[in-house]
């Protein structure tokens, strides 16, 4: 290349960079980066753990029964089939991005992911076990023993290294390049005009105020029924179940909106299933705001340039057990 | 290669062939070839059919929530949990290598692996669901309908189509190449003496009679029970079941040793979790024959060499419903 034409070159990219420049700086909402991994057998491990059913006493559940990779990272339930097919409290959340929360559970009582990740396990309503039978199970198995030893450097299995692996693997679930995050970054053909028009609606009448960040949402409580009371037979009080006060009652995380049209039904009874009805709800209860169909098709548009690039990973394979093995309990009798 | 390097290496090769040399034809076992795939996008189909819980009425429970691929293609469960947390009533055989049986399940009441994929489903103590549902929730989903016209030529979806992808998917799951597999090739190094011995037994006493070809059994129907019987809680009573002699009573077809150090609890009730009781059982009651310890760990280490290349693909993504899909029902209320 010589000289005039890298002069050439460098006017017409010049001319071409405002189509294509960065957005993400000025917009309330940011892409997603892909996953770090600074440690890929330790992520390894926890995905076997994810997919493990034998850390709940029936054998039968695993973290990947409520939050399925498959389907978004989530049941499709209103609420979640736990031990002996009891009925959960609440929605499950999606594990997708879940990283990028300001805390777990919709009330957020878990600090972390690796907080959370205790939690299922020794629900009696959900996989049943207790964090010492889990990890009794896990060190029958050499095959687990010698991962555990590989990546902590013993071979004692304890409930903290248990929930730091899945923790870590849950780390990676993250979803980008969706045709949204593309656009931010300064793809206008990413979007057509009417999801661009939608994502405008969005920020105009302040959908953002909640919905913000690369997980739109995740980084704050707020109150479920804002303007108007939100009408439920869920009993769930939310944020006031942790910390006692009155005033955080029906405060709850805000969802992220990532992958949304995945991850129906909506909200923390899972009552809505129509994506349209869902917006209408939030418009009306939070924002005070009744949008006509063009407008509710317009956002509804946007959100679902928000599905990002889902699991990309080999199904695991699971160590068999061992005659030391503790055996499940899917039945009384058994 | 001149030709004296070309004579030079033929009698090379011809005097390592008698160490080298393929014991398959001389052998009651024969080894597996890997899966030969004429139809990929129709493998890829059944796949996601296979993964997906919305086949049956709760949305909970999927083909590989019982045979799964994770675990031997089985749940490890004496037998498995079904709709609402019902107790099937026999042991789920494994998925692996069944395209290799004479007919499937137990009692062999289906003629192949696409007559079986259509019983669970509609089957009210597991997935709950029927064919006319089915059907109508896959056809509510357009990437489903977009997959079903690429594959079969129109966008009906018959569950006749649904059990073709199954079953498609189904007859890839084949696991090669285990060291037995890989010693009947002639390979000397791949068994050790012990697990050589413990073949060499396993033949003398009789175990090929029924356990043979390249599933290591899956080629007919036996009695349970044969010398002496079978004390068991389960009232299955095999074969007699599906032609109603009474002659068939106990009859059950013969399970695959393939990944049998996978594939436990044993026995279509499921009630040996030990491989090494399992021998023992088989060898009294089937062959009148009180095997010793040694002989036992022989038999032990020689089916622990049949344990092949597990599923080795990515997880599928399912596509997500619409507002038109039915809706799961998990409990009654919903």
């Amino acid at each position: 290349m010589n000289l005039t034409q890298s002069l050439v070159t460098g006017v017409l990219f010049s001319l071409c960079l405002p189509a294509w420049a960065d957005r993400a700086t000025d917009e309330p909402i940011t892409p997603i980066s892909p996953a770090q991994v600074s440690n890929p057998e330790l992520v390894e491990l926890g995905k076997q753990l994810y997919f493990d059913p034998r850390l709940s006493r029936s054998g039968f559940i695993s973290c990947n029964s409520c939050h399925n990779l498959s389907m978004g990272g989530t049941d499709n339930l209103p609420t979640s089939i736990g031990d002996h097919w009891q009925q959960g409290p609440i929605n499950s959340p999606t594990v997708l991005n879940a990283s990028m929360n300001l805390a777990q559970f919709w009330d957020g009582r878990a600090a972390d992911l690796k907080a959370q990740a205790g939690g299922p396990i020794e629900n009696p309503k959900e996989m049943a076990s207790n964090h010492t039978l889990a990890v009794e199970v896990l060190r029958s198995i050499p095959e687990y023993r010698a991962s555990f030893k590989a990546r902590f450097g013993n071979e004692a299995i304890t409930i903290d290294q248990v929930t730091t692996a899945i923790a870590a693997f849950e780390e990676t679930l993250v979803t980008p390049n969706a045709r949204f995050d593309q656009w931010l970054k300064g793809d206008d053909d990413a979007l057509t005009e009417q999801e661009q028009s939608g994502y405008a609606l969005f920020k105009e009448i302040g959908c953002t105020a909640c919905h913000y960040g690369p997980a739109i949402g995740g980084k704050s409580f707020q109150k479920m029924g804002l303007i108007e009371a939100y009408q439920t037979n869920n009993p769930a009080q939310g944020r006031a179940g942790v910390t006692g006060k009155d005033a955080d009652r029906f405060m709850f995380k805000v969802p992220t909106l990532r992958n949304i049209a995945l991850t129906y039904p909506y909200f923390h009874d899972g009552a809505y299933w129509n994506l349209s009805e869902a917006v209408d709800v939030m418009a009306r209860l939070q924002l005070g705001r009744q949008l006509n169909d063009d407008e509710n098709a317009r956002i509804v548009a946007f959100l679902k340039t928000l599905t990002g690039q889902q699991p990309d990973f080999k199904l695991p394979i699971l160590p068999p057990s061992t005659p030391e093995t503790p055996r499940p309990e899917p039945f009384p009798e058994n």
